[in-house]
């Protein structure tokens, strides 16, 4: 007999294989704040909540279209509001149904789509802070204006830009590490 | 003889490892753009001529210190010039000497720089642009300002940050693609 007798504790457990017949590189572990985890879920649900105090701040005044940067705060927050709770019902979807979002072309959509809301919430958030500055320190004009909530609205923004930037580094990062 | 015969072709070539004895994993490819390429240099020179021009032109206005956003401005694009010319100047080096900048540390420190000039850079343009929206658009009073020379030093900053952007995104990707 040349075939070696196969004894049971010899079986050598087959490595697990990509479709393509690559072997399975060893993938980043479940960082939180990353799609599809509670953290992540908890990001999302901050980010609208802050964008949608900030647009309702900025809108509670009458004077605010009068001002370019305002009206586009308004609209950017919008945007942003809204990609945040799109993504904030499939991290829920994902936890419930305990499905995992590591799909390359899932994580490079989510990277690509913060990136873009991101920069419209620091731009819109930059601009506006720059208006409140001219009217509240150069001008010294909060009499006529509604200073306390064009700084409040233009903070919120800060807020929701600050909670949005983890989201998109943590995307960026588990792309660039598959 | 229990011991096979060796023959010259038969020789495994011994797989290259790293000092710890795990075996080198696949390394990204010298991308143009990243640091110490010819292409991440001609950024570096570009970000930095970009921003000397921004502050040259706004600093040209006899007004600019009377807006906080101009003001911060010229000293935000300042830092981005210095920022650009110290990296340019890495670049040429190890051009020169051509000594690769694939070290983790050098990489994590360009990316953490990058960020947060590239930050303040953005912060700086939308500020400004704001300013200029609302002088131009919204009080239409460019007779008594400067508008042209304000509009300049802002797009000449808007081009700078998008000029940072792509060195920031490589050095974050070879980063995290180690």
């Amino acid at each position: 007999m040349s075939r070696p007798s196969v004894h049971p504790f010899d079986v050598e457990v087959p490595q697990l294989r990509e479709p393509d017949n690559r072997a399975v590189p060893e993938r980043m572990k479940d960082v939180q704040g990353m799609p599809g985890t509670p953290a992540g879920l908890a990001l999302r649900v901050f980010q609208s909540g802050f964008a949608a105090v900030a647009v309702a701040v900025m809108t509670a005044t009458n004077d605010f279209p009068s001002v370019t940067a305002f009206r586009y705060l308004v609209a950017a927050l919008s945007l942003q509001c809204l990609w945040s709770v799109s993504l904030a019902i499939v991290d829920l979807y994902a936890l419930l149904v305990k499905r995992c979002l590591r799909n390359s072309k899932i994580l490079g959509f989510f990277t690509i789509g913060d990136a873009i809301t991101s920069t419209l919430t620091f731009a819109a958030a930059c601009a506006s802070a720059g208006i409140t500055v001219l009217i509240h320190s150069d001008f010294n004009d909060c009499a006529q204006n509604h200073c306390a909530r064009f700084e409040t609205s233009t903070a919120m923004a800060f807020v929701s830009w600050f909670l949005v930037s983890p989201s998109f580094f943590l995307c960026f990062w588990s792309l660039a590490s598959r």
